[in-house]
Formats: C-alpha cells, sequence, structure tokens
C-alpha cells in the first residue's frame, strides 16, 4: 500500500510562531527532513521542505532495495517562513494539492505519513479523500493532537496511568508556581524546570536553581535564584512568556542535573498498542545523537519504565489516537527511571528504527547497536571515500556507517552519520575510524 | 464509611471570574447547594453556602432514615464572592481547614465528594490527609479535572470513542471559524450554536442562524447573520470574547432547534464504569427542570446512546478520572440522539439518583418516574401543608411530593419539588394538584 510521505518536521502548532525559529536553524531542519526517506516504500509519494540529491536518493533507495523510480520526491516552492520548514502556505498550495491529488490516483496511495499531523495535514487528508482510511482521523481532525501535544496534559495522563514522573504541579497562576517551586523544590536543594505547555525540544523550558553551575539539559538558560525573592523577580519577569501571555499554565517539575535522557518509541494502531524501540542521548564527548538500543537497558528500572510507557500509550490509543508516540524519560544519578514527556508524533528516532529493521535486520536492536553522529560537516565524494576506506555500511556483515541525512549546507555541518557495529566497543573504534579518515581527508567536521 | 461532602455548585476552574455571575444567580446557586443533602450518610460532615433550615435537615434525614444528630452541617463565613458560592477564600479559609481537620478524626471521614473536584478541592484534600485515599486524586491534582472540562477535549475524546455528535469543529483562528461556519453550516440553512472552550450551563456559548426564529436553548441569544459579511461581523465582534481573549480555541457545532435535550449520568470508580440512571429536560410548558428517568429512552436511538456514552467514560476512565461524569446529549427534531458534552462533576441529576435509589428504591427507574419543578416560591409551613393534603410523599405508595431544595429566598423563588409517580399521567395530575393546593393558598409561584 503506497503512502504520501510529507517531512513536517515543525510546524505551528508545535512551535507557535514558526518565525521564533533562527533562519540558520530552520534551513538545518530542512536538511534534517531527509531522515524520513528512510520510511519510503515503493509507490510511496515524499513530499520534503527541500529536494535531497539524487545520488542521496539513489543511496537510500539501494540500502532498502526499493526501485528509485517507483519514488516521487516533490519539494514544494518556499514559503513565507522559508525553504527549511514545511509550513501551512507551502502544504496548502493549490498547484501542489493538485498535483498530489494526481499522484494520490496514480499510485493507488491509501495512506498518508506525517512527521506531525496537524490541521494542515488534517485539511490536506480531507481534500485529498484519504481522511476516511485514515485510523484516528476523526480524532485527529477533532483538535486531539492539540490536546496531547499539551504539557499540561502530560502531568495529568501520566498521573492517571499512574507512572513514576518527576514531582512537579501545573500551576496556572504566578502564586501557585512561586508557593511550590520555593517550597517543594528550591527550599530543598533542587533546581526546577519551568516548561511552557505548547513547545518542543527544549525551545520553551528554563531552569531556575538555588546554586551555580547546573548545565540546562533540554532547556534554553539555567537562572540561579538563591532566595524565595530572586524567584519572584525571575516569575515576575517571564510569566508573560512562561504562559504565552497568561493563555496556558506553565509546568514546573524538579530538574535532575547530570541525568541521561532515554526514549521509547510505540506505534498505535487499531490493533493495539507495540513498542517500536527505545534509545538514549549520547552524553559524551557533547550531548550530541542517540545511540539504539539505550545502554540503560541494563538498569534495574528500566523494564518497569517500558510497562509504564506502554501503559500512558494504552491510554492515549483508549483516547482515539493512533499514529507514533514517542515517551522521553530520563535515568537520575540515583538510576531512577522517570518519564517526563510525550510526543504523538514522528520523532527523531523513527527513521533510525525503520532503517534498523529494513537494512540491518528484524534483530538489530538484539544483534546490532546504531549510534548516530549529527550536524558533521561532509567532505567531498563522502560515500566513495566511505566505500573505498572499507567503513561503508556493509550488508553481509551488517556493521558500517551509513549516510543518514546528507550535508546539503555549503559551509557543511548539517551531516548524519549512523554508525552499525555489534556492540558499543566495535562503534566506538568505527567513531574514531572514521574521525581519522576525515582528519586525513582534510574535511572534519 | 464517612464522607466530606462540599457543595461548591460553581468554581473559579469550571467559570473563570465568580464575579460575572449575577449577585441573584449566586444567591440561587447558594440555596440550590442543599441538593448535595440528599447524598448524606451517618457520620457526613456537610459543607453548604448557607445553612439551610433545622426542619429541612430533620425532613431530609428522616426520609434518607439516618439520624440528624449523626451528621454535622457547616456553612464558613461569606467571601468575596458572597454567600452564594463556595469560592477559593471560602474554602481555604484556615479556620475552617482546622475545624475539618478535627472532624475527619473524629468521624473517621475517608472519603471527600465536592460537588467540582477543582485544584482547591485538591489542595483541601492534601491538607485534610485524604489524598492517598482518594481515587483518582493524582490525575486530578495534575490538572486532569482542567484538561476535561475543555470543550474542545470533548470534540477530541468523542471524535476518538467514535460516538454521534452534532458536525463541528475546534477553530483556533477567526479564519477558520468563518469558512467552516459559513461554507458546512449557514450557507446551507443551518444554525451554529458557538462555545467558549472553559464555561458551565450554557453561559459562553451564543447561536448565529441565517434565518430569525431561533430559540437559544442552551445559550445566551441568537444571532442573525444572513450572509457571510454579517458573520465576519459578528465574529469580529464577538471572537474576544469568545476566545478568551485568544486564550482558547472556539468549538463550533450545528446547532438544533426543537430538540430535546437528554443526559445520562456514569460514576467511574477503581472496578470500571457503571451507568446511574438518565433524565431529559422538561420542554413543557416551559423549559423547566428534569424528568427521570429519560422519556426519550423508547427511541429507536436510545440504547446506542447509552452504549457510546459509555464508550466515552471508558476513555475518560483510562484517562485516569475517577468521579462522576454526566453526558448531555439532544434527541434532534429527526430523532436523532446525538452526544454534545460531558461533565466530570456532580450534575443536576445527581441528587435525584441518590435520592430515587435511597427514599424511593433502587427498582426507582423501572416502577416510578421523578419529575423536577425548580425555582418554586414556597408557600408558608410548605411541608405541613403537603402532609395535610395527601400530597406529600408516601413511604408505603412510594409516590407524591418531596421539597428537594427548601425555598430561602425572601421573595421567594428558589425552591424545588419532585413529584414521584407510577407514570406520567399521575405525574401529571399530582402536579396539577400541587399548583391548586398552593393557588388556594395564594401563595403560587
Amino acid at each position: 500500500m503506497a503512502k504520501l510521505i510529507i517531512s513536517n518536521q515543525r510546524t505551528e502548532e508545535m512551535v507557535g510562531d514558526l518565525q521564533i525559529l533562527s533562519p540558520e536553524y530552520r534551513e538545518y531542519l530542512g536538511n534534517q527532513a531527509q531522515r524520513m526517506a528512510w520510511s519510503m516504500q515503493e509507490g510511496d509519494v515524499i513530499v520534503l521542505p527541500v529536494l535531497p540529491s539524487e545520488e542521496f536518493l539513489e543511496y537510500v533507495t539501494g540500502l532498502l532495495c526499493i526501485d528509485r523510480e517507483k519514488i516521487t520526491v516533490i519539494a514544494p516552492p518556499a514559503g513565507r517562513h522559508g525553504a527549511g520548514v514545511l509550513c501551512r502556505d507551502r502544504l496548502l498550495n493549490e498547484e501542489l494539492l493538485r498535483r498530489l491529488e494526481r499522484l494520490v490516483a496514480s499510485h493507488g496511495i491509501r495512506e498518508i505519513f506525517p512527521f506531525h499531523f496537524d490541521s494542515t495535514i488534517a485539511a490536506m487528508t480531507r481534500r485529498l479523500g484519504l481522511d476516511s482510511m485514515t485510523p484516528g482521523f476523526r480524532f485527529l481532525d477533532q483538535g486531539g493532537g492539540r490536546l496531547l501535544n499539551s504539557k499540561a496534559a502530560f502531568r495529568a495522563l501520566a498521573a492517571g496511568a499512574q507512572v513514576a514522573v518527576p514531582e512537579g504541579k501545573v500551576c496556572a497562576t504566578r502564586a501557585e508556581a512561586q508557593e511550590f517551586i520555593w517550597r517543594e523544590l528550591l527550599s530543598r536543594g533542587r533546581p526546577a524546570i519551568l516548561k511552557q505547555d505548547f513547545h518542543v525540544a527544549g525551545f520553551g523550558n528554563e531552569i531556575v536553581s538555588p546554586v551555580p553551575g547546573v548545565e540546562p539539559v533540554g532547556a534554553l538558560r539555567t537562572v540561579v535564584t538563591a532566595g524565595p525573592e530572586d524567584l519572584a523577580e525571575y516569575l515576575a519577569e517571564r510569566w508573560d512568556w512562561l504562559t504565552d501571555g497568561d493563555r496556558s499554565p506553565v509546568v514546573v517539575e524538579r530538574y535532575f542535573a547530570d541525568s541521561l535522557p532515554l526514549c521509547a518509541e510505540f506505534h498505535l494502531t487499531d490493533r493495539g498498542v507495540g513498542l517500536t524501540g527505545h534509545g538514549a542521548m549520547r552524553m559524551e564527548p557533547v550531548l550530541n545523537g542517540h545511540v539504539w538500543p539505550a545502554p540503560a537497558s541494563g538498569l534495574p528500572g528500566f523494564d518497569s519504565f517500558l510497562h509504564e510507557a506502554h501503559r500512558l500509550c494504552a491510554s492515549i490509543h483508549t483516547m482515539g489516537y493512533r499514529g507514533i508516540v514517542s515517551v522521553d524519560a530520563i535515568a537520575t544519578p540515583a538510576r531512577t527511571v522517570l518519564i517526563n514527556e510525550f510526543n504523538c508524533r514522528v520523532s527523531g528516532s523513527t527513521h533510525a528504527y525503520h532503517l534498523g529493521e529494513r537494512v540491518v535486520g528484524t534483530d538489530f536492536p538484539d544483534r546490532r547497536v546504531l549510534v548516530e553522529q549529527r550536524r558533521r560537516t561532509f567532505p567531498d565524494a563522502v560515500f566513495e571515500r566511505l566505500a573505498d576506506s572499507g567503513l561503508a555500511y556493509d550488508p553481509v556483515s551488517r556493521t558500517g556507517v551509513l549516510v543518514t541525512v546528507e550535508d546539503g549546507n555549503a559551509s557543511g555541518g548539517y551531516g548524519e552519520y549512523c554508525v552499525v557495529a555489534e556492540n558499543t566497543e566495535q562503534a566506538d573504534r568505527m567513531e574514531q575510524d572514521l574521525a581519522g579518515l576525515f582528519a586525513r581527508s582534510g574535511s572534519a567536521s
């Protein structure tokens, strides 16, 4: 069954005003959107913000063992937010819609697979006549996605599903926030993270800490508020920003410094809730990219984390959502796993699970480890150099380096690799070899 | 197991600013709060906005066959919104809380039963040490009640549970509202109801109609918008009000004139979802009060309405809510039943189900019909006159007139009766007898 893939990595409903994303970041997103190419199957039509190179498309289709000629790739004209994001005006462009109508008919498309199923995608789905065959369409069409995108809704649903979460509170007033943050957290020496209700990837989060030196992971900055007056001053200054002009409550949670971010991904279909895989953010040497499966899967609390995440997804499933849910958690320094967010959309791990299954093999999480490198500057002729050095992914040994996203930036820095190895030791060696290869070529990142 | 009943009929979280309720309406609410007395059991403590008369308390406890002396009734001092509503400042009054702490200990109270479980009640519950024994407390404490109080959330959850609803849309922008209302509804001759996301009892609803003469049931008024320009003008003028200054989306639904409002009530416990009962609003001669069970239960679509309402409650149960859910619906002139709202709190029917079961008998919905009269002016010595005339409720025949709420207003107009009869014909006769009795006494409403 052919599908229509739409790599809308950021939407108005995820971010608010897309203009708050810097031009550089939007350009980066436009490049990163290529990740969804790893979900292609024969007959698919894929809409990307920017056209990738033919070389990359042939590389991906080759590894996926599908015919490049049976894939249609489209990038609509740049819109009011530039070329990097598939914003509303680009996707609802009449010319694009007419072309997609023809392609839906000629390719026999029966499924739409966007990065984020927002109201723009709902309008497209209806226009293309795919609404009645899209599981969960009615829920999404009636604002279900917006409901689930709320961090306040996460707190309520997590409490309802009785999963372990950082202590916290949904605060509708400044007085409530001041009281909770000071009494329950700061006065006990605990930093707090404050989250805007609707935002993505840490852009709406800030940390307040009673002591200096707390690094803001998943947040814009840390503000030191040593006393209740400092906190009051901070809240007075930032309340408007935190609550989007008092439009939404702010979510407050205890912030655990030096914790390890984890994620688990589920696919919710009419048949039920299935675990797709799990991973972790890489913390060393810098926070950059993921590793799948999560090395923390050996922790005593990891299995119950997966069970709790499954329970949370069962709740979301009952509400009517169908599609991908990624559940985020942290392993605290005390080795406790606490769930702190879910996202009902494609994640930064989805392409890895798809290529893991289809390129590496369905047993990959048991037999292989995937290590991601992000924001790399590519040397010229990256595919040839990888092949010549013997580092390129080898379908026989099922190890090697995959180019998951091509570096489409003139000054470099947008490329992504995925190292496939039998274990983390081998992955470390391959990462060193990769660094050595490109250092010699004079184009290392 | 003794419980703490709190008759907080309107809260800040239900209404927004309680000050928008007129002083007369708040006084009426303070009187109406007596309904919760019908849920009393021995050992209970009940907090009411206004103290009812001893005569009324003896009347209710007598009919419920419990000892008046084993009930404690409290009305805290009037607060910033007057005596009619149990607003935040009254319930979090330190003196009240200290008294309740003592009563919780001495009565062995293990349960809190508020009209609406908002954040004020959550704070009280924790303060009184009842949090760990309150089912669903964590969900409510993390803002679950606010989430479920949203009419936009209703639309998404109803779609997710695949229940029949009026066609409609959650609109975040004026352009979206204009387009949907005009194209899908008004241009086809269909009126639309516009609902504020967070509001109660029709106070946040208005109707737009392409033709004059549409009576606004469950809404403040009907505005005639014959063309798209009229609609645009209306939306320009009212958008700020409809969206609470762009803080929330507006829910738009097709409005069915001449439809019959129905309700079904469910109790969600750790054991599951149970149907409590169902009823309808009385439309003739005027919209005033309920009748239980719903006469529409004979309609072909009624059973599937109950099944769909149950499915919706199962969704709410999975999310983590415990307590009462009332599901509102309409029977359209075409005899279709469409669900159009749910409320996760005690309803205007709860006291009738409780007295139905405990005074009339557990078989009441099969053997008896209850007919409510609201906003009645009481004659002097109402209990004696009812008894003398033979109209008072008789536990042997299990028919007659109950005084469900005493008329506590100096100028009259706040009292409520409930007529218990074997069938609607007998109920009609009893209502006529009641009118005749009080007409003769010169004090009819």
